[in-house]
């Protein structure tokens, strides 16, 4: 079997794209997390920035690290805020999540970027940990060359007007609800 | 800002998952390599066979190569089969993916991964480069233990039916829809 030469796609004009995926089904950050990979891949550089996250172990903290410098990666919550078991005050997660959005605008003014992830953003902004005028002024504030992503549920209408691409992603099974545990790979 | 120790969450029962990651959204083949990346920072072993792709340059290309030997990446296919400017016949684009299930269910029961990704398997089926009868065997003789990730729109009732997790990608919003040609690092 012959395949072809591959062809290689130049876009005449590169636009930074502002990216949002939302939705209640499984493959948001994994989502997130290919394009990562794949902008890798171009050469680009890649700033991660993941609000709430920092309290459990997920494949992808090891696997970053192994993209970089390329890719830097930030950790800067504590679990999701109310849910069952998670021990830390609104408070706590909002000052982390104060963090993160700083950081984030930080990484993504200081060009050494070419993506922004910026994974469980919009769920902070639904839980209150930050306020629309901070995304909103994230959003305005963007590089017109760099790639912003803002991942998680419930994604505010008025960031998704100033977004380009936007995919939901449903469930339409889960693997918990036949009571299989997370699994490592596919859940975490 | 003291963050607590990660805690590394180890599931009591270890299962292979059946995932399934559908819809019309942006989102598919992305979220799968998100999977790769994941399972990589668990010291998992990863087979990722694009069907039908192969034709154009993408980032994951490049990417999958730094994660090699534990990430092994095949492309099959010569672009998507009865698409404007693809110039291949339907028995050619057939003949590519049958070679490319042949090697996914070797591949599979090979005992050298812990994950097996076929990338774009549904759409496969759908345009009749593989049949039914072939999807289903690969489902079904599956190791216990590997996770088999099915993307692509179209996936199949019957495949469904065999799925733990489902995942439909809907489009909200799509750059392409405003005149913004496929970029780097978000398209391919």
């Amino acid at each position: 079997m012959v395949t072809p030469e591959l062809q290689k796609l130049e876009p005449k004009v590169h636009v930074g794209l502002i990216v949002v995926i939302t939705g209640y089904g499984k493959g948001k950050t994994t989502s997130a997390l290919g394009i990562v990979l794949r902008s890798v891949g171009h050469g680009l550089r890649v700033c991660v920035i993941q609000f709430m996250k920092g309290d459990i172990f997920a494949g992808e903290i090891e696997a970053l690290k192994r993209l970089a410098p390329q890719v830097e990666h930030h950790l800067t919550g504590k679990g999701f805020c109310g849910i069952q078991g998670n021990p830390y005050p609104h408070a706590e997660h909002r000052e982390n999540a104060q963090y993160a959005i700083s950081l984030a605008k930080e990484r993504m003014l200081s060009g050494l970027f070419d993506v922004l992830i910026c994974d469980e953003i919009n769920n902070a902004l639904k839980l209150k940990l930050v306020d629309l005028d901070q995304v909103l002024d994230l959003i305005e504030s963007k590089p017109p060359s760099l790639h912003l992503v803002l991942t998680g549920r419930d994604a505010h209408p008025e960031v998704l007007q100033r977004s380009n691409t936007v995919s939901e992603v449903r469930e339409i099974k889960h693997a918990y609800r036949e009571g299989i545990e997370p699994q490592k790979g596919i859940d975490f």
